[in-house]
């Protein structure tokens, strides 16, 4: 590994044994001072921002990404606002999860505490560089953040200033790091830094996703890919199925929780498809049809791949299926485990449905749109993890915490025969 | 990926979505039913043991090894009781962890699920693969074993019995399942089976778990590797401390609670350490110390080696340490993450120590032995996770599911000026 990156990792590291045992109020004292920072010193973050775009144009970004990527004051003011929000929220720190006084005496408690050192891969906005290290530090961890090389003016300025402000703080400055160098080797050395980072958190892409799983030897949440399917149950009313699939799919078709396919029972087909084909035509939305779906109006033919596509865009694969039963292997052949939805007004099929379909969410009469952090009123999330194991879903605060066993006794001592205690000769 | 290995696999996928959504009545009774079985077809279990048992004398193992691998029919009923016992447990799928409805009016709830295919890999002893497999059934999930190459005819008896069992059941027989093949390569096959296994959770060695860890792109639970510390505190009573600190580490010495090194306070050694040293000699300790504990008895010098060690032996490392930081900053750096004690009278103390110790359990004034799924009143332990994400210390039941959000609504869409209900046209 390289020196550079071991002395920001080692910083980290040190930072987060200072920085875990801090309770709420010094933590709350310290964003708020991030916060403030953030907005005093706009101008020169608007600065570092500009090197950023001017580079963008020069390689002929499209105008698109550069206004993702762009920083005026107004959106520091949103980014330090979005902190102070975080100042807000409950501390997920100290939370006594589950506790008893065991039959032998002893005191058990588990208690929720920080990972550590958090990594985070991203690839988008620089606002994310903020949004990371206020859920970070709010959760009592220390964060290495790996953004865009896009973005490295930006997300260079962003944490000095983040680091200076949490210098006048009990918050050790070093908990925010920025990973340097702008080649894909940081992105290798922070996949490789087991026993220095504790967890890794990917955001974007599919393919950036399967390569920080495949290489990495730190534990890996992964988030955000989300092949999202509507299945149209035999028993739906077919008005709100429409309604609840063109809002899926078009209301925002760049994010995850975005439907990409929708699945209808052969015995509703008739009444609901070529009401569906129209309104989705008119949102704007290509249709990649099954034969059967292609009885009812015009479609582009699907194949396997639209199945397994995540389009992101104003397409939807389609098909017609014999049973619920059909559906369900559908999405587990061809899903990502990120929300599903069932339009039904059969409490038996919603009963089913949910059981068997094995995603983060499954939606009853709902968009898919609301499997957000917001919508399920965390009030901030970290990204949307389409994984088993630690966090599944909506990631918040309590999501960015691990746990500790307390046991307390008075000299509790095991034995073949049971507890003892010992007893002092005083 | 061998054709044998993606068999069982796929069957293990296959049973597992089957398995999943069965309500808590037939998995008990499909546990009593292999537990009846095993008992039973006792004497084709011990038939099958006896020819590793000769296989293993030939190979010059040592007796106690072939102790450890060696069932008897007393010894098949011991298992089936432990099955019986899991059947007891409550079923730790589908317990509303939180739920609320939503200020848009849908109903929200996060549900345990199962995680779906379980890989275990162990060297123990063949009741492991009878323990392993009635957790995960009990818990809705398939499981993959691959067990020691030493008891491979125990473990293929013992799944064809449990497998022959469930077919008279609701639970399907390809819910267990043995990993095929004795070579390494079946291990490997395991690691990289990514999307047809869910977990990994390698029971054994240091050396099996990290090699697991580096090569698996199967998500995995780290377990069982204990080095533990025992700190006595300035204001420790040294009669408790003495008696703690012989309970951790000559009670059990080979188990992954004992403890390995003890730490203790400059004030106190004067007091304590002639103590300690009197009592782990009479114990059958061989005390590795530093030049400041070898002033006050006779001890082999410890090197770096020693403090990194988890001996599992009547042996143990010591130190005297400036002060309580000096004791943390000693655990961090060579402890393993298990459980790490403080002996004190000073609340003071406790609370910065179980604060600053970054492991899955801290103990105050009590042994490290305690650490462990049965003391906790889990009923069941798979493993002591000593990693932070999804599980952390003891694993029982509940830390073999995952979860899954479920939301509930009317025709509920998502706007950008809020949450519209759809209404239908009828």
């Amino acid at each position: 590994m390289s020196t550079e990156f071991l002395k920001v990792a080692r910083a980290a590291r040190e930072a987060a044994a200072e920085l875990a045992p801090l309770p709420r109020a010094p933590k709350d004292r310290a964003l708020r001072a991030v916060a403030d920072s953030l907005v005093a010193r706009a101008a020169e973050i608007v600065e570092a921002n500009a090197a950023d775009v001017e580079q963008a144009r020069e390689r002929g970004t499209s105008e698109a990404m550069i206004d993702r990527l762009r920083l005026d004051e107004a959106r520091v003011g949103v980014i330090a606002e979005a902190v102070r929000q975080v100042a807000d929220l409950p501390d997920p720190v100290g939370e006594v999860i589950r506790g008893s006084t065991l039959p032998n005496g002893l005191e058990l408690r588990q208690v929720s505490v920080p990972l550590g050192v958090i990594g985070i891969i991203y690839e988008g906005r620089p606002n994310v560089t903020v949004d990371a290290a206020a859920l970070c530090l709010k959760s009592g961890n220390a964060v290495l953040l790996r953004g865009s090389s896009s973005a490295y003016s930006s997300n260079t300025a962003l944490v000095r200033i983040m680091q200076e402000a949490l210098q006048e703080t009990e918050v050790p400055a070093g908990a925010v790091q920025l990973v340097p160098g702008l080649t894909r080797d940081s992105v290798k050395e922070l996949m490789r830094a087991r026993g220095l980072v504790d967890v890794l958190i990917p955001r974007g892409g599919a393919s950036l996703i399967n390569s920080v799983v495949e290489e990495s030897t730190v534990p890996v949440i992964e988030t955000g890919v989300g092949n999202c399917h509507v299945y149209v149950d035999a028993d739906a009313d077919p008005d709100l199925a429409v309604q609840i699939l063109v809002n899926a799919k078009a209301q925002r078709p760049s994010v995850c929780n975005a439907a990409e396919t929708f699945l209808v029972h052969a015995d509703i087909a008739e009444t609901f498809v070529p009401r569906a084909l129209a309104a989705l035509g008119e949102a704007g939305v290509t249709v990649h049809g099954d034969e059967r779906i292609g009885r009812f109006g015009e479609v582009v033919p699907v194949t396997e791949d639209d199945f397994y596509a995540e389009y992101l865009s104003l397409d939807i694969a389609a098909a017609v299926v014999g049973s619920l039963e059909e559906a369900v292997a559908h999405i587990r052949r061809y899903g990502s485990g990120h929300t599903d939805a069932i339009v039904t007004r059969s409490q038996r099929a919603a009963r089913r449905f949910v059981s068997m379909v094995d995603s983060a969410a499954v939606a009853v009469n709902a968009s898919t749109r609301f499997t957000d952090g917001g919508e399920f009123g965390f009030g901030a999330e970290i990204g949307i993890s389409t994984q088993k194991l630690h966090a599944r879903g909506p990631m918040g605060l309590p999501e960015l915490t691990s746990t500790k066993w307390i046991y307390t006794g008075e000299g509790h001592l095991r034995t073949s025969e049971g507890t003892v205690i010992a007893r002092s000769a005083d």
